[in-house]
């Protein structure tokens, strides 16, 4: 575990603007047919060009070998230890939709599923539209359980975000998704010795998922919903407390804008195209001096286990790179907030590639912006959760650590 | 944090010798004309003739992006973590002088400077000379407070050490030095909650500071006089404990002296020149297993901001590594303490090359002792903590660790 709150002490104030440039899911594998990865075959003029004149490395999102969730991927990035701070699945979905949680409130991610006979046979119920979801969503919105407020919100697709409005609950119960099909939903039971307030709350989530299953019986294909990552909101120490930064998030998908949120970052709105995001970025420009722009589209073609379309996704980032350097930031840092290669359709475990560009580092001989290239770099391999004092310092933001 | 207290049940006896010589603010950063940083660029053809025949890497003194005082920097080296092991400036300032700190005493460390009207001109009185610095010291050198005893001692230039020999004292109180010019200096205040020895602490303060502001207010330009790190003697276990070595100290400037001694080293006197130290070295050499050899000029020309002097300060030192290699050290260590870049003019968080020569270690393909070269070596980049374990690993003084 790493704790940096020693950081906070040596917070000093400069003028500097700092971009992390997230391309989330970016480190891949090799093609077998050709040795490269999907960023090295990306034609990225403009990332290898800021490779040539900044410093580059490999970041390990949370540690070797282990595959980090977005969310953790993303707290690290920010300089919060994830094993440190968990944060709920739930709480991402809650806050990912924009519903505001009490301190007592639970939020759990919620998926619509196919079940047949008692048995699931597809967990994401086809990915019905979020169209459908909303419907859905809506015929099941009016059910209550002991008189406690219950909210269901749509998120994308087959997802959605439970919410729980009331106290005495615990989150120490399991969760009713059994990740697996051909297997009956779980039913959600507390902890072993996790107390009456747990079992209180498996009740509570048990006799809900009840009323669900009657309400959509007679629907097709989601007539039934699971459960999982059944959290309180974490109450993270905010960026603007721990860095003295105005922290600005530019995120088109809930679940980052929700990270975002939860250290303390301002939303700003941005069109769904990264050229939007950047526009976004340029008009947010004089108001703050940490910028968190996240680009999703490299994640979601890694998980669909298309290689072309990942390294397309990366060049259509890599074009938009002179808009960015237009406004000149003071530091920037380009990276994933973990891998997800197209080969293994998933997020995995390998580091990420960081390509890091400021006036004040040494320079290396990474030519390319690629994972073999970065392993040669300057920064060498390090944990993300120490990206940020790097940031901060290149910004002179930090003062000296002791006399 | 890092935890080496395991490494004291793993000491076994050999008669190895350990040199660990540590060139003050080592790394550097690029000359923008050449590309090259000040160690690129000197003529250090006997240090490079070692990185060839030994091991090279890069050392975060405390951690990436964290810029070290000479203190923290210097701890990290002996093995001890300096975010677990914190000391307050004036300790380094009072042992530095060679004033005994008792358990409850309490030292700060001084700069006379500049009032005019009220308002700080000059934080460091126009550097004035370490003579009228002297006078100065024995003018205010009577001041009592509250009957307790209050020890002023000159170090160079414009800098002292001030002691409060007394009991019921604390350190959670504010400094007076306000770190810029154009302010007043500030009131020593308790820490909020700090209690009351705090406040008592402060009350002293204050009234000494009065009374010498009484008594310098005709001198010209050390009018007055700012506090800081007003801090008690740490107790650190001694390396002579922690390692079973026979440790010798060779520094000329007192805070490097006061950092050896706080960790349980001897001090062997030198001529102010690294032949005059390497010369003392010999002298200790059959009485000591463990030698500290600490030189200034590299770090002082990097805060003068002057590339060219820095440059040849490495080549001096360079010049004498034949007469230290006569020694026949069994191991030998070259680093920093931290970095400080000549355009930068002040210590830096970029790690700090270390070169690393001993019979029982791999060899790399670096062939110059250089930055960039040691981006590549063979001990990767890791904190300089774990420095002390490697050099009693190659001195054959560690015993396997488990069965």
């Amino acid at each position: 575990m790493v704790d940096m709150s020693f950081l906070s002490e040596l917070i000093t104030d400069s003028a500097a603007k700092i971009v992390l440039f997230v391309l989330d899911g970016l480190g891949g594998l090799p093609n077998p047919d050709t040795g490269l990865t999907e960023l090295e075959t990306a034609d990225t003029p403009n990332m290898d060009n800021l490779a040539r004149n900044g410093i580059c490395g490999l970041l390990d999102p949370v540690a070797i070998g282990i595959t980090p969730g977005s969310g953790p991927g993303h707290l690290a990035l920010f300089g919060y230890d994830p094993i440190r701070y968990e944060v709920g699945r739930g709480v991402f979905s809650a806050l990912g939709v924009g519903i505001e949680l009490g301190p007592e409130d639970m939020a759990a991610r919620v998926n619509f599923c196919t079940v047949e006979n008692g048995i699931i046979t597809d967990r994401r119920a086809g990915r019905i539209s979020t169209e459908e979801n909303s419907r859905l969503c809506t015929k099941i919105g009016k059910i209550n359980v002991e008189g406690m407020e219950v909210e269901i919100v749509p998120e994308k697709e087959h997802r959605a975000a439970l919410v729980l409005h009331g106290s005495g609950l615990s989150d120490r119960v399991t969760d009713t998704d059994p990740q697996r099909v051909g297997e009956a939903p779980l039913k959600c039971e507390p902890l072993p010795g996790a107390g009456g307030e747990a079992e209180r709350t498996a009740k509570i989530v048990n006799e809900y998922i009840g009323k669900v299953a009657k309400l959509l019986a007679a629907e097709h294909p989601a007539n039934m919903i699971l459960t999982r990552g059944l959290a309180k909101h974490p109450n993270l120490p905010k960026m603007t407390d721990l860095y003295a930064l105005k922290a600005a998030g530019i995120a088109t998908y809930p679940m980052y804008r929700a990270v975002a949120k939860l250290v303390g970052m301002d939303l700003i709105d941005a069109g769904p195209t990264i050229a939007g995001e950047i526009e976004a970025l340029k008009g947010a420009w004089d108001k703050y001096d940490f910028f968190f722009l996240h680009y999703k589209p490299t994640d979601s073609r890694g998980e669909d286990g298309d290689f072309d379309a990942k390294v397309r996704a990366i060049q259509e980032a890599d074009a938009q790179m002179p808009l960015l350097m237009e406004l000149k930031p003071d530091v920037l840092a380009i990276t994933g907030d973990h891998s997800t290669p197209a080969i293994l359709k998933m997020h995995s475990w390998h580091p990420s590639p960081v390509l890091f560009h400021s006036k004040w580092e040494r320079r290396d001989n990474v030519e390319t912006f690629g994972e073999t290239a970065c392993t040669g770099g300057g920064l060498g391999r390090f944990q993300a959760v120490h990206l940020m004092a790097l940031m901060l310092a290149n910004g002179m933001k930090l003062e000296k650590f002791g006399a």
